[in-house]
């Protein structure tokens, strides 16, 4: 990616644009949630031009089109968002520890042998609700803990 | 200015920024309106520290914090609007179109010699309105020309 444009980009996700990491319940999973990322930019709908701009520069992520008037662009594969956060982590001002803490989950949800672990994943998933001042915060790591005890996945 | 921090403020201004002009009525000036521009840059009150960096590394403009809980970075001055369009002009992507528009009046603003060239001024500026999905539209090129017929300072 040109590094110019890496800028661009890193900008447009300090101004318009979140980096989120949450839990999902889905009991299909070994330890009962999914960690869900994502990157996303947002524009007002008339913009969506512009947001397909990027989109086809990148190479990765896709478009979507709210009903409520915003066009958002999404990064959601593992791959992709680490190919992203290598071009543009070094220009980014405002989620910078958004960036670095992304990764590291990332990178640790791929090597999780335990339940322990996983609750400890859990708490850094905590840890970005905090950097994005998010006021939602129903799947917290205590919940994890407790669910995983409940099914007798986690010893007390 | 480093090429990469012009790419990321570009960025930022399309994103989160705004470049206006308008005409504010002034009786003290020969065409009785004055020719008002601004660039500015939004963050909630709590990134205060973060528009500083820019307004630190920029070397110009000054911050502004509203009482609605909104910081801004103001760039008003010509000088200092024309060396910060001159570095960001080419990473600009949703605003490039309004930033040569101020430049067209910034450099006409200078050069005005008749009341008629006052109003192709003003129309310049009605232009920039349209660009800005702006809705209040007060002093446009018509309020202009009546005001400056009215007051004999242009013929009919």
């Amino acid at each position: 990616m040109d590094k110019y444009f890496a800028a661009y980009l890193a900008s447009f996700l300090d101004a318009d644009g979140s980096i989120y990491v949450q839990l999902k319940s889905n009991t299909s999973y070994r330890y009962r949630f999914q960690v869900y990322a994502q990157i996303t930019f947002y524009q007002a709908a008339k913009a969506k031009a512009f947001l397909e701009d990027l989109c086809a520069l990148t190479t990765f992520g896709y478009i979507r089109e709210r009903r409520d008037g915003i066009c958002e662009y999404i990064i959601g594969d593992t791959e992709s968002m680490l190919a992203l956060l290598d071009s543009i982590e070094p220009y980014l001002r405002l989620k910078k520890e958004q960036a670095q803490l992304l990764r590291t989950i990332i990178m640790r949800k791929q090597n999780i042998t335990s339940a322990q672990e996983f609750v400890a994943l859990a708490e850094l998933v905590d840890r970005f609700r905090e950097l994005n001042y998010s006021k939602k915060r129903s799947n917290t790591a205590d919940v994890v803990r407790q669910k995983l005890r409940d099914e007798g996945l986690l010893t007390p």
